[in-house]
C-alpha cells in the first residue's frame, strides 16, 4: 500500500516538448506540492519507481530532487527518503482558487490619492485614419525611406558610450539643436541649458503638475482646451478652474472675475488655441505676463501645432516676451514628425532646470538615448525643416480641399471659419443643429466628429464641432464632407 | 531735430546671414521697443530714412512695421506715421536685468511638497568603464551589427498603424513576449494582460509609489539596498523602514520588531539581493509573502540581475508562488542589452492593470513603439536569449579573473564571498580597514569600487565594498586588482 501510495496517485502532466526532463519533474512535483496533493511529511515516489513509471534516468530524478530541496519543498537524503517539507505555510497548500472579481473586490488593496483621482486619457483610435480624425499628422505623407536610414547610419556606429546611457536632460546635441530651432523659429529666448528632452508633452505636463502643485492648488485652464492637461491637474488633487476663451485667447479678466484665489499654474496655448484655433494677441499676452509676475503664478506654454501656419503671421512665444521667468514653455517632436516617438522638449527658468532634471533622474532615468541621438541626425542633416515645410504646404492644401468642399456642400449647414495655422479646425453648426447628434450621425456615415463639448471641462457650446484634416488625403476629405452632409442634414431640428 | 531723433539713435544692428532682411528688422525694433530706448508713443523712423540708413527696400520695412502692428507693438498707418503702441505695461519696457541667482531666489517660485522632497539620483559615470563598474553589463560585447540590422528591418517596413502610437500597457507583441519568457525562465505566473511594457525599473517603482502610496505610509526597503527606491519612496512622502538582510534575505522578524506599524509596501530583491548578492530563501519567500497577504501588504519584487546565475539553481519569482495577488514584479532589459535602451516590464496582479496603464496614459501615453516593436523582434528571432546565454558565459569567466586574481593579490585584505549570480559582488575587507577610505584610496590609483554605505539608508557595515566585474574585460580586471592591492596596502590601520 505504502509503495503504490507513494507511485501511483501522482499522476503528472507527462513532459512538455523543449523542456528538459528534470525541469519538467521539478515543476510538476511542486504544483502537486502546493495544490496539497502531496502534504507535508508525505514520502516522494522513490526514484526508481518514478524512473520506471514515467521513462527517465535517476539522475534526472535525482536533480530535480535536489532543486526541491535546495529551494525548501522537500526534506530528507535521496536514498533514505524524501519527504514534502513541514514548514510550508497551509495557504500554500491549497488548491489555486478560481479569479473572481469578487475576491479582487474584496482583498482591497487600497490605492493612493493620487491614484484615486486618476482618470485614463482616452487612447488614440487604433483603426486607420479617416475623415476627419483630428488627432493625427499625415503619417502616410511621413518619410519612412529616409527616417531608417538616418536611423541606420546612427545604429551602425553607436558608440560604447551611448549604449551606457546619458544625462537626465537629454542628449546633449539635440538640447542644442532644439535651443536654435526655437530661438530661431519660435522666438523663445533660451539657451540649450534650458532645454529638457522629455517624452511628450504629456510627461511635461505631468512632470511640472507634480513639482508645482500640491493638492487643492488652484489651475487655470482654456475652456474650451486640451483634455490632457486637465486629467493631469486634477490626478495631483489641483482645483481645476476653467476660464473662457475670446478672440484674443485666454480671457484673463474674466478669469479674474470668476475665480478670486490666485492659480498657481496658468495652463494656456497662445500659438493655437486648442481646439478653437484663435492666436493670443499681444495685449492679451503682455497683461498674462505682467499679471502672472505680480501674483508670482506660472504659465504653462504649450506651443502646440505652431510649426504649420498657413496665413498671418507667426507671433513669437510667450516665452520669449517673459523677463520675469514666469514661463514654461512646452513643444513636441510627435505631431510634426510621428506620435509613436514620445519626444518633446521643455524650456524652463534657468532656476527650475535641477529640480526637473531630478525628476527626470528620479522617474526615468533620461528618455531612451538612441531615439534622441537619431532625431538629432534628423533635425542636423536638415531634414526636419525640409519636412515641416513639406508638410505645411500639404496640409495647406488639403484644407483648402476642406473648405471649398464644405462650402460647396455644407453651406447653411456648416460655417467653417478662418483657419491660419494647425492641423484641425472647429466647425460652426447652424440653424440649431447639436453637436453630440452630430458626432453619432456622422459615424454612422463613417465620418469623425468630436463635439466642442468633450473638450469642455464646464459648460460648453453645443453648436461646435473638431474636425482634423491633415491626417487623410484630398479624396477622404471630399468623402468625408460628401458623408457629413449627409449626417448633417439627419440632424436638423 | 525730430527728424534726427526719428532716425539717428535706433543704432539698429546690422542684418542678419542667413535671416530675411524684414525679420532682421523687426527683431531689431522689437527689441528696441521691449528695451525702452524707443518709448510708448514714440514715433517710429519714416520707412524712407530706414530705407536709406541700412540701404534695404521700402517693402522690406513695410513688412516688418505692418508686423509689429499685427502684434501690437505699434499703432498707426504706414504714410501716416507709425508709433510705438501706448498699451506696453511698464514692465515690459525695462532693460532685461541680469542674471543673478539673488533675483531667482528672490521671486521664490513655490515648489510643491514632492518637489522639496525630490533628491536627485546621481547620474552613472559619463567616462568609459574601468574596473569595477558596478552598474554597466559588458557593452563592448553588444551586438551594435546586429541590433542595428533588426532595427533598419523594423524601420524599412514600419507601418502607418506603428507610427500612430500604441497602447498604454505597451506593444502587444512585445508584452506576449515577455510572458512567455517570463513564465518559462524566471517561474513568473501571469498573462500577457498582466505584463506592462514601462521605460525602466525606475519608473515601474516611480509609478508604483505614486499609485499605491500617501505622504506618511511606511514602506519597507532592504537594507543595505537599491537607492533608487528608496528615492522615490522618500519623494511621494512615504516614511523610509530600512530592515536588515541576513543570509535568507529580507529578515521579517527583524523587520517586525523593528517597526511597530504595517507598510503598505515592501520593496525586495529576491533573486539576488542588491548589493550582497543574496538569493532569499524558499522558507523566506513564503513567510513573506503569507505575512503581506494578512496584513495586505504590496510586495515589490525586482527581478534585478536574475538572468545571470553561476551557480546553484535558479529559484522561481516570489511572484510565482503568489496566491493572494500581493506581488507587483518588475525585470529590466537595460541590464541585458544596454542602458540608453530604456525599457523594461511591470507584471501585477489582475485588478491592478487598469490603474496602472490609466497613469502611464496620463504621464506618457505610452513607451517609444518603435523601440518596443524593435526589442520584439530581437526576442522573437532568438537573439535575446543567444545574448543572454553569451553574456553569462562571459560574466561567468571575468568573474572567475576577478575571483582568482583577488586571491593571489589582495589575500588578508580583501575577501570576496561565493558569487552566484549578477554583475556584481560585494567585498569584505580585512583587518579593520575602511571601506570609504578605499574608495577614496581606489581612486586615486584609477580603479572605482563603492562603500557599501552608499547603499545604506541607516548605519552600515563599514567594511564592505562593491565590485563589479561585467562591464570591463580580464585584463582590465587583473589591473584592477592589482591597483586596489596598492591602494588597500595604503589603506591598513
Amino acid at each position: 500500500m505504502a509503495k503504490k501510495l507513494s507511485t501511483l496517485p501522482l499522476n503528472l502532466r507527462g513532459p512538455k516538448p523543449r523542456m528538459p526532463l528534470y525541469r519538467w519533474l521539478y515543476e510538476e512535483l511542486r504544483t502537486t506540492i502546493l495544490a496539497g496533493r502531496l502534504h507535508p511529511g508525505a514520502r516522494l515516489p522513490a526514484t526508481r519507481d518514478l524512473a520506471t513509471q514515467y521513462g527517465i534516468s535517476r539522475p534526472t530524478i535525482v536533480t530535480a530532487f535536489e532543486q526541491l530541496r535546495s529551494e525548501g519543498y522537500v526534506e530528507g537524503k535521496v536514498g533514505s527518503g524524501t519527504y514534502v517539507s513541514k514548514t510550508l505555510p497551509d495557504e500554500l497548500l491549497q488548491a489555486p482558487r478560481a479569479k473572481s472579481e469578487a475576491r479582487t473586490r474584496r482583498r482591497g488593496i487600497p490605492l493612493s490619492a493620487y491614484a484615486r483621482r486618476l482618470r485614463p486619457l482616452p487612447r488614440s483610435e487604433s483603426r486607420s485614419a479617416r475623415a476627419f480624425r483630428a488627432s493625427q499628422p499625415a503619417l502616410d505623407a511621413f518619410p519612412t525611406g529616409l527616417w531608417a536610414q538616418v536611423a541606420a547610419r546612427r545604429l551602425r556606429r553607436v558608440s560604447t558610450r551611448l549604449l551606457a546611457g546619458g544625462e537626465a536632460l537629454g542628449y546633449r546635441p539635440l538640447r542644442e539643436a532644439v535651443a536654435e530651432y526655437l530661438n530661431t523659429s519660435r522666438g523663445v529666448k533660451c539657451t540649450a541649458d534650458q532645454v529638457l528632452i522629455i517624452s511628450g508633452v504629456q510627461q511635461a505636463l505631468d512632470r511640472a503638475a507634480h513639482l508645482l502643485l500640491d493638492p487643492g492648488d488652484p489651475v487655470w485652464i482654456e475652456e474650451p482646451g486640451y483634455p490632457g492637461a486637465a486629467v493631469v491637474f486634477r490626478a495631483v488633487g489641483a482645483k481645476i478652474c476653467p476660464v473662457a476663451v475670446d478672440s484674443e485667447g485666454l480671457n484673463l479678466e474674466a478669469g479674474r472675475r470668476r475665480w478670486q484665489q490666485h492659480p498657481r499654474l496658468v495652463y494656456v496655448t497662445p500659438a493655437h488655441q486648442f481646439p478653437l484655433g484663435v492666436t493670443m494677441s499681444l495685449r492679451r499676452r503682455l497683461s498674462l505676463l505682467e499679471w502672472a509676475r505680480r501674483s508670482r503664478t506660472i504659465i504653462f506654454e504649450d506651443d502646440y501645432d505652431s510649426e504649420y501656419r498657413y496665413s498671418g503671421r507667426p507671433i513669437p512665444a510667450l516665452q520669449g516676451l517673459d523677463r520675469a521667468e514666469v514661463v514654461i514653455f512646452a513643444g513636441s517632436f510627435t505631431d510634426v514628425l510621428f506620435p509613436a516617438l514620445r519626444l518633446a522638449y521643455l524650456v524652463v527658468p534657468s532656476d527650475m532646470v535641477d529640480i526637473f532634471a531630478a525628476a527626470e533622474s528620479v522617474s526615468t532615468h533620461h528618455p531612451p538615448l538612441i531615439d534622441q541621438a537619431i532625431l538629432c541626425d534628423f533635425i542636423s542633416e536638415g531634414h526636419f525643416a525640409r519636412h515641416v515645410r513639406r508638410m505645411r504646404e500639404l496640409y495647406a492644401e488639403r484644407l483648402s480641399v476642406l473648405v471649398e468642399s464644405a462650402g460647396l456642400r455644407l453651406a447653411g449647414l456648416l460655417e467653417i471659419p478662418v483657419v491660419e495655422a494647425g492641423l484641425r479646425t472647429v466647425g460652426w453648426l447652424q440653424g440649431g443643429i447639436l453637436a453630440e447628434r452630430v458626432a453619432q450621425a456622422a459615424a454612422k456615415y463613417d465620418v469623425e466628429v468630436v463635439p466642442l463639448s468633450r473638450y469642455a471641462y464646464g459648460r460648453a457650446r453645443s453648436d461646435g464641432i473638431v474636425l482634423g484634416f491633415a491626417a487623410v488625403d484630398a479624396r477622404e476629405l471630399r468623402r468625408g464632407v460628401e458623408q457629413l452632409g449627409r449626417a448633417l442634414q439627419g440632424c436638423r431640428p
